[in-house]
């Protein structure tokens, strides 16, 4: 049998030549400083590509709450980590303080999955059209699913520090946080007023606390 | 050559028994009565299949804009045009009379793409995270596409009424309305102001005019 | 209350990361200068894409019908109108003067929507396998769709010019006319007669007309 | 270690009773008597599932190819096969005679990747738009691919009866053969005329030849 | 303003009218008790929905570890949380005693995500083809991801028992763990030896432990 | 009509224009020089692609069978055949030996369409978290699906070579052969035994066969 590794070695390098430029067949870790495609990053060539590609440690340590939300979003999408380029999956980590809020937003480009780790979370989702409310307050261990695109909420539920991860269907989910987007940026206050119903003074009021102009 | 039409006629056989019960390749006409998927409807039966299945002519009249915004949205999506389901676009039709304003809304299920047939619309949409603001004045003929699952506007930017029509990249986009997502339903108002930022005198006095409880 | 913009602006910063070089998750303005890929082209920089990319004025002017079909398709494809990138849907514009036609032709990549804004068309596809037609005379505000891939014609239906926009569910959803894909190109005569049943006549007749060879 | 396979007998049911109700993670055989969607058939209880459900014998004889083209296509599609139900491809038995021929013809749902098993075959394909012509004569063990939707054909090429089987990238990818969609079915005459500037002589000739009305 | 919700009232209609039977562009909870088809399962009456089908508590309690691998996987896939259905992402929670083992297995439908949430998790996979092993010891916090289809495995990897969550890219990514298809049923000793090389002696003694015949 | 053929230059022209930088919509052969993302290989420049880009020749000879297994797979994926980057499909080639074997395997993107078409093949997978062995001994013309992802073999069934051609509905489904994974690689014997039940000297034994370390 002392000839059957060279055999073998005859018959890998068949099944090699073929990964040896497939890779993408098994993975494509993104290479951020080549060029983006609608489906994502470049992929960085397998031969460089190590075990420290495919682990992300960013969400080891809590988020800094000391802000006015009293939360944190740590995101794991595919511009922190590189490795869920093209793979479906991303993940984030919320830290909730005492008080803390995730503000009203969607994810436009997947779905959502909460598991509760630490604390309690009320958390909640608004149907399209019909704008049926769903929340519930979840404890330690419990999961929530927050469909593609629609608008939904994080609150901490109880007296002490929650902790969840939050998965998403895509490598690049997105995030855009309603208040943000109405009053955070140069969106004229006369377009956000008509488009929103919002009275003048409350617009400019939050323009004011979150940076916007206009 | 008079044997050829049932030399045929076999052939045509093996490609009539291979159609018959594979019209899915071809089309899937909604069944609204059937079991609905993730992917859509169920598919009616090929044989009972007309053109007016794929014709619909409730986008030729003018919603009633006869209301607080001065404008409606009229859909054909597979809910209302069954013989989208399954092909990976809708349409609906915009109406806006002067000063009329589609609110703030978003699309989770699909991109969309806009086309003025009548008068000028000042359209605009807002990226998720960076919150830049893209937005401009429309004039007949001109088109302007709005990426998936962002908030976007149109407002009539004229004198005239302003008409258009809006694809989408699915039968069943779905239609978020932020106001009402906020103030049309029982959402807490203390989890509006406080996922919002929002005044509560602003959240009550909104709920008030748009029928929201709580 | 005044130290809140700096508290988010260290939040809004988080975000900013986030998308600064995570920009696919909401758009991919194609570069046309860079490489394609199966998805499409590649993104143009976030930083450098205004709203002009998102908007295209080429459908607001007739095409030219001026010729024997007495028709003209203008489109908005992902090459003409690189903000649908990756967006999944596209454009164009139909013009057909009196007695113009759209000849047969399929959309390889995409199903299509048709919109009548002006005029009346007779439009009709041919499901496959079993060859039924569907067709129907569509008058102003009508809309017809036609499944993707199938063969389908559009021809002006009434005494004055007819005007349609039609919608598709892919980005890039091609146009391959039968009559040109037969006639118009180097395919052999022999090839095309035995492989379309038609006569050498008409064959070399019509390669004759719309500059075919062999 | 006696009590192991209790021990595991616990740990299996978690997973049995995880796969029993989710048999759409690995297949899902068609019913061909169960609704249909836009994703296929619905699927057969995994219980009454067996090895026949993915094996198909209907290939292994020729096809007849005593007709008009002398040649004759046998699909495994998912209709014919409905183990593929769902799977994302599918495949059919080519038979062509000595002078035998494959019609132009297009797969709206799929590309095809043919193989010729026996003989030697003079297939083509034609891209839309710029109407290039791609045709090569395959000799037995070669592959060709034919991109998803454009019209191609296959003849043979040499003084044996050839063999091949087609690959397709979808369970159902329908097939429409130009000739048939213009001559096998009741569009009538003057429509075909208008829409692909063929003769009236030459219309009505084929008509009467494949059984067409109109 | 007191006609107001009456003529909004109006407007909302039209939106309902659309949301009513559209459900399926918001979310699809499967009904494990309907037809199932190659996306997933039929949805729920979107009337009969309620927060409860979108929050799963099964996740809080540590999975069974007294067992020969010391371990426990506790799923939430579509299958046992029908929220899920359609939506394309799961989860699932690992229990690692101290010694805990997920022996080596695959997901056919889906990448994988883990992120561990107590003491530390030894976990690697091995690339096709080129069968490049890669591993790391994961400390609490760390996330690893596992590209679709490819052999992974979890080990303890520290003194005290370990907790993780995996998240999947699709709603039912399904489960092969490589012992259990090769020794837990009734695949006859002698194709397995021949398909993996293993002596007869060792694939008896592990069909012994596993329950495996034949 | 002597002006037509400039009139259709001018229609043409728009058409080709179209085409020209939007090649993606028909085709996009692999260029291997340039950079790949997560939908596969860029586009090589319609302008060069000829139709030896579409034809492979490579399958038209037997592997070598002088090898251990008696068995060869000749695969025509993407990165052998660049034809097919994109198109969702690819192929290879089987010989088996009397006596061949293709051991236990995957392919991690993509199902499997077998057609056998010398000699007999016994061929069977196993499914996930149920762990049924659906297996039969193939004949000539047979075909069997081996659904994505699954664990699956291919015996020679009989007393002559057999020759069958594998289908896939991934041009790149990739090819995870369970014995390399585990014994081909420098994967601790350690973890071997931990996440196989294994013997020690069992995988000592075959590490040494297959070119294993550690």
């Amino acid at each position: 049998m002392e000839m059957m590794p060279t055999i073998f070695f005859f018959f890998l390098q068949l099944l090699f030549f073929s990964s040896s430029n497939a890779a993408v067949q098994d993975f494509c870790v993104g290479d951020l400083t080549g060029p983006e495609g609608p489906a994502g990053y470049s992929c960085k060539k397998p031969a460089i590509v190590t075990v420290d590609d495919f682990v992300f440690s960013g969400l080891g340590k809590a988020g800094n709450t000391s802000n006015i939300i009293r939360a944190a979003v740590t995101p794991a999408f595919s511009a922190q980590f590189p490795g869920l380029n093209g793979l479906g999956l991303s993940i984030a980590r919320l830290d909730l303080a005492v008080e803390g809020v995730i503000p009203l937003h969607t994810h436009p480009g997947g779905s959502e999955l909460l598991v509760v780790v630490q604390g309690t979370i009320c958390a909640g989702f608004i149907s399209s059209s019909a704008n049926t409310v769903y929340f519930k307050t979840l404890k330690k261990g419990d999961i929530m699913v927050f469909p593609q695109g629609l608008l939904h909420f994080q609150i901490n539920g109880g007296g002490i520090p929650a902790i969840g991860f939050v998965s998403f269907s895509s490598p690049s989910p997105g995030l855009q946080i309603t208040a943000f987007a109405l009053f955070a940026n140069n969106l004229p206050s006369e377009l956000v007023e008509k488009t929103t119903f919002l009275d003048d003074a409350q617009v400019k009021k939050l323009k004011a606390v979150l940076g916007g102009t206009g």
